[in-house]
């Protein structure tokens, strides 16, 4: 069976850094990697007794078909049931990230791969499982592994801008059921956990929500914070589908914009007109950031204003980085999220932030059309 | 202002475990030890460029009034928000745990705290980090902080046990609500959908569910396996309100259920009233395991059933621990999950599973009425 992802970028982002072993630890890269297997408790991580969850994905450069899985108790078959392209699967002897580490450790000594240089996700690896691998694979060397694990993410397949798409559409369908529905008096929490709600009668799990009540920029949800009348009220909400986040900011009023709200409001869409013009294929990175700030600097509330992008899809920013001095090309397939911004404390924060394919010839923002004011009577 | 957990019984574990400095680095246990700080991304760690998120909570056993707490840029804010009761918040100078790492490190060294015995979360803390702390702290010594956090956090409060209870029944509403509308040849991963999809209308976070139709043992969602008539299927799900888990089974039958059937399930009964009879304060932990494994050597279908338990509360599995030998007593405010299963190859996988809180004189369930079957029409 062939691995689902791009094996020869793999290969060649190794080969780069050197590395004989890949040992992929977090959920979403051993999902990943494996293309098929979906840990049940996927969504939480704390819920072992004094440990956490742990597999490990190892893949040897010198051989992508001896890649193999080592996981709990039970894992084997449920790798089984995936029918996931690595024939290897391994269970430890107990439950707990170290009994998995233990395991690894015995297998890298069996198969050779003990006096290596190995590529582990270092700011997510546990520090116990990271002690004990140093301990005992003494003649191994370790490098971070997510360089190359966001490398080889950076371009999506066909499938992954499906469910990003199918994600994003169902956010927006929630922002704009909350955001038409205000009420004066809300506290920023209910309408967090309004959100929470929409998500999930769609089937959109959901991870957060950020509200702002204008005229204020605070953004953490509280219940001493409330959406006034005459006044725009942003949420900037995170949800996941199949594993893959979608991120929109949708802008509400409670009431009749006033014409600096509404200003405000354009600027974020003149500014992503600009941005748009620059999204295709063969573009540099830097040159995004670089548009946007150059048409701020010469718009008339560009003071008020600014731009942040990142790519986006498993983890919440990943591939391409979008600042201005990146050179790294923009291909097809990548997905960016998009952010437009002004703040004026006459109005308060006003905020879109699009999701955004690029095409073989430009660009596709992901969830259309919620580029203007959701509105609710006071 | 008072912290919001019991101080005395901290500064005494700390003390036992001869540590200088508690440095708390986990959503769950820094909101503990903040008593009201709820992080936007609570639900999500994977989210940093190459990073992830990461705060410390420092609690000096010396002076808990000079407790600090370390987070990212804006997070200061949050916390006065929120009106927490450590007086000192400070901000990394950028986003991601070694911008925290970094800026922990040299608090420590103007508080004088950089040569003592600190514990720290070491299932859970990023390699990265780790390893900073052990370079710029060299004559600091590292144990892990796990135990003694699940020791303060085992007996809850009345508050908690009230969201505990809470989540409960939610969760229960909405097994009951999936199991009694269910269809012939639904996928378990069908299942799992509705499941997540009726946690969120009610607002329940949905972290997992593992379904199991019978006659087969295998639990995790499949495209590949239906619930068909004249079969139970098993739903056991966790989700989480406000940071606190409640995790139950539930049972349906898609039909009349066998004769063995219903037999098994009295078994899962009638082990459970075996078990809530000693649950009360001042009885072994390990007691609660061997009269439940006493009851089920004694049992006519005792050779096919099992049973265990654990704590539950922040963390999926938490102090106390229920096995054989453990000597820990039980006390009032101590969440249990208790299990009951009978696993027979012609009938499938019967399991309840209960929370119950230790009350002043016995316990309580936390969410009744749900050990009978939910049917469906086939």
């Amino acid at each position: 069976m062939n691995p689902p992802f791009d094996a020869d970028r793999l290969l060649a982002l190794m080969e780069e850094a050197e590395v004989e072993l890949l040992l992929a630890s977090t959920r979403h890269n051993v999902r990943y990697l494996t293309g098929g297997y979906y840990y049940p408790l996927y969504m939480w991580d704390a819920h072992g007794r004094r440990t956490q969850y742990l597999s490990f994905l190892a893949v040897p450069r010198g051989g992508l078909g001896d890649s193999f899985f080592v996981g709990r108790p039970g894992e084997r078959e449920v790798m089984q049931e995936a029918e996931v392209w690595p024939g290897q699967c391994y269970e430890s002897d107990g439950i707990g990230s170290l009994y998995t580490a233990a395991r690894t450790v015995e297998l890298l000594e069996q198969k050779d791969l003990d006096a290596v240089r190995i590529a582990v996700e270092l700011p997510s690896l546990p520090a116990d499982v990271f002690t004990v691998l140093r301990d005992r694979l003494p003649h191994a060397q370790f490098v971070d592994a997510v360089p190359m694990m966001d490398g080889l993410r950076a371009v999506k397949r066909p499938d992954e801008i499906r469910r990003i798409r199918e994600g994003a559409e169902k956010n927006q369908e929630a922002l704009a059921a909350v955001l038409t529905s205000g009420r004066a008096g809300a506290t920023t929490v209910e309408i967090r956990d309004r959100v929470a709600r929409e998500f999930g009668r769609r089937g959109l799990h959901f991870l957060y929500a950020l509200v702002c009540a204008g005229p204020n920029f605070f953004r953490a949800p509280s219940e001493k914070r409330t959406w006034r009348p005459d006044h725009p009220l942003h949420i900037d909400a995170g949800g996941m589908l199949d594993g893959y986040i979608a991120e929109l900011c949708r802008m509400g009023f409670l009431g009749k914009p006033s014409g600096l709200a509404d200003r405000l409001l354009q600027g974020c869409r003149d500014l992503e007109e600009a941005v748009l013009d620059t999204l295709r294929p063969g573009v540099e990175a830097g040159t995004v950031q670089r548009t946007a700030d150059a048409f701020l600097a010469g718009y008339p509330l560009g003071e008020y204003g600014k731009f942040i992008a990142h790519g986006i899809g498993l983890v919440h920013h990943e591939d391409p980085v979008v600042d201005e001095h990146s050179r790294d090309p923009l291909q097809e397939g990548m997905v960016l999220s998009i952010e437009m911004e002004f703040r004026h404390t006459d109005v308060g924060h006003v905020k879109i932030e699009e999701m955004v394919v690029i095409t073989r010839d430009g660009s596709e923002l992901l969830a259309a059309g919620g580029g203007d004011w959701f509105l609710s009577m006071p």
